[in-house]
């Protein structure tokens, strides 16, 4: 039974990985950490971190930037490995990450989902026999009509491990609308499409001398995300100091 | 029996068109027209326009912009309706078409095939249920890795006819990298992916609250454009002077 | 602003359209009823439904065939037009649903949500066209792992979609494993996937000559058959006797 | 340079195999064996196999089962390596096979695409974390109407690959009509779907809580079939006596 600290309790996520490790029998929330304790949750909430002392095997974090300098703090004083799920850490935030991780085991993905992991590893072994046989590779992401930046993180993620599979040899191409001019072969185009409430999907496509091949990964709510920060729980929990992301997860 | 005139016979195009007439019961080729004959079909095939007196009901243009305007003259001088389908016609040339069309029946249309004048009526359908409804429109297409132009003609058909259902009140977005912002509600984004020997997939999707639809339409030959514009002779043998599309063959 | 009585107030879907009315500005609910009062709802709930005495525009029923013949009593003498959600109702009560509607304002879907009911006029539009062209029809559907009747009522709807715009000359076949010949041409093949949590996938095809175009409808979430329901009780408030569908509310 | 025989030289095969070595430096036709020769190629055609003395590397075989006997027993007495593309051998010419690949190096693959052969290997890998984390595994195959057989032997090697994965404890399942039950955890459930002219389209699904994954491979031409040939040629020419696949030749 791994023991886990929820930082960040009382927020969408929090309370969606408090009903996701309700029901899974091999980890228990111990004690939750957010700005106001709402008397919500069937653990007790600190409104201080300091003032928990409980004892835990992983800290899961999905708060803001804003907590995260004395979340780390306090991981590597109580020794007690971290999730890190905050988005929007600044420079200066992930230096301390990387310094925090020489002391405790921390782990940091771009995108928390187990299906979302997986293709990243299987779209760079796709990428080492495709790309090198000449296929072009080209990502259409769609999300919500109310997503500020595009293309998303993951997409970018994505490419990034496409170009890293071809000893980052490519170039990213967003918009082909202002140029008439054939497509370089050493293009990575990314589209992004925005609509409605799409919770968010993410296509890779090698296309090659008539026959495509694509890897499609489709999201259909935000428990994936607290599933997988579960899961890396899970592992983390006893690991020595170091830095770790979802790829050590899944394995 | 529609007799047909190939204007461009000895091109990509005439020659597939050539091959779907000779299966067609209802429709023969009666004389070829290009720059040079190489004694390679069954009918007869004149280098010159004018000295093509063979009797026709219909003529069939697969050629090059440069040869349009001495064929909108034989068409209306020998009251020939014709089907045209060379691209990158010039606006002088438009003008003419227009001009011709005042003398003699003239069918152009942004894309050739049955399937995508299908989808390019539906989707309007659509639009005027799902966009008054909420829902987001954007549209993706896929061609391959050699089209130098982006998005393609069809997809900005496509975009239009939205728009007309929506009293052209939106306006379209290509690029989404640039800015931080979330999507308009009178936009239409317009996705231009390039890879392989793509021949040709367009999508029209609406997203809306918790559900999509998504139309699609996939070519895997240039057939299908061969085929509508034999279907197009067909149609526009015996009718009057003025102005058709697809949309009228599709009835 | 339309009043709502909601039959069925506190099982799931009772919830969801609660939520959905609450943020309506042309709509309320000014009862519920259910077999037992838990005390949720801003609206007074009635556990015998012969007690609900309140003023309403419309009922909505997302209950379960057992609660539907005293339901359809208490539609037409309180002369109250009726929105029947419930599945699963016997060949008798469908009778009586037919009877009611000679009585009272009576509107019943195979499927509620807005975009399946567009789509289902859209294929019968699409099919006079292509079918008529030679286009073959097949259906994919995708489900949730625990569904247990296959292919879909909604898959079926479809179907019946499609064949009615072909004089019902077409005939379903839902396994191919088991025959060594070529599909027929008034043949419409139809496949159920069933995996995870999908909430459902219906995806219509018209396959011709070296073209595909393909329907799809993606549920994110179960809302939108609440969704549906909602506007279903606003266009039937005021109307006279008869049956009504969905197909009346898209207009 | 590899010097190839073409076995079945002026099939449709055959002659999608000239045109592509014809554009491969790496490649050369030396002689092609049919039952007639209709001079119609650059390289010489016997009729009889055994008249066939032109020095070569490999020998490409994409004719019929019938005269697979007399190839294998030639490939043998020669020394030179096979690429067996024939279909519907019997279980007396697949045991020759085995018994010959003691003797020369025979390649025999369920598709010869490259695309196919990597979707073979990834969904592997993707079977082992993701059908370990509970995901449901599905496979949808799409062709012409015109195919007898269903599913696609392509559709059951994808299913054999990712049965293979675990341990060969699952089951398929072509029907779901017929019973009124939830999905088994051990199912692997295929569906068919035929109409138009669709070369071949294959889809593997795993599905899992609020996330799906989809690999998805689409063949535009025969002509895949034809380079995935070729390659396997290139590979196998030097090669010691044994069973090869194109496993093998993707590495």
């Amino acid at each position: 039974m791994v023991k886990i600290i929820m930082h960040g309790c009382n927020g969408h996520m929090g309370q969606v990985i408090s009903d996701i490790v309700e029901k899974d029998p091999d980890a228990e929330i111990v004690a939750g950490i957010d700005i106001a304790d709402q008397g919500k949750n069937s653990y007790p909430v600190f409104t201080d971190i300091d003032a928990c002392q409980t004892e835990a095997d992983a800290i899961i974090d999905f708060s803001s930037a804003k907590a995260t300098d004395k979340l780390l703090e306090y991981s590597a004083a109580r020794q007690i490995p971290v999730v890190l799920c905050s988005t929007g850490l600044s420079e200066e935030q992930l230096a301390k990450v990387e310094e925090t991780s020489r002391k405790v085991a921390v782990l940091k993905s771009a995108n928390m989902s187990l299906g979302i992991n997986t293709l990243l590893k299987l779209v760079q072994d796709a990428a080492r026999v495709l790309a090198a046989a000449g296929f072009d590779m080209e990502i259409v992401e769609k999300h919500h009509r109310l997503k500020v930046d595009a293309p998303s993180g993951t997409a970018l993620a994505l490419a990034d491990s496409l170009n890293e599979a071809m000893d980052n040899k490519y170039h990213y191409v967003y918009d082909r609308s202002q140029k008439r001019e054939k497509r370089d072969d050493k293009e990575i185009g990314i589209s992004a499409v925005r609509g409605g409430t799409i919770v968010g999907e993410h296509e890779v496509i090698f296309a090659g001398q008539d026959e495509v091949i694509e890897f499609k990964h489709t999201a259909y709510s935000k428990a994936i995300f607290g599933k997988g920060a579960v899961e890396a729980a899970k592992f983390i929990a006893g690991k020595p100091a170091g830095r770790y992301d979802m790829s050590d997860v899944i394995g």
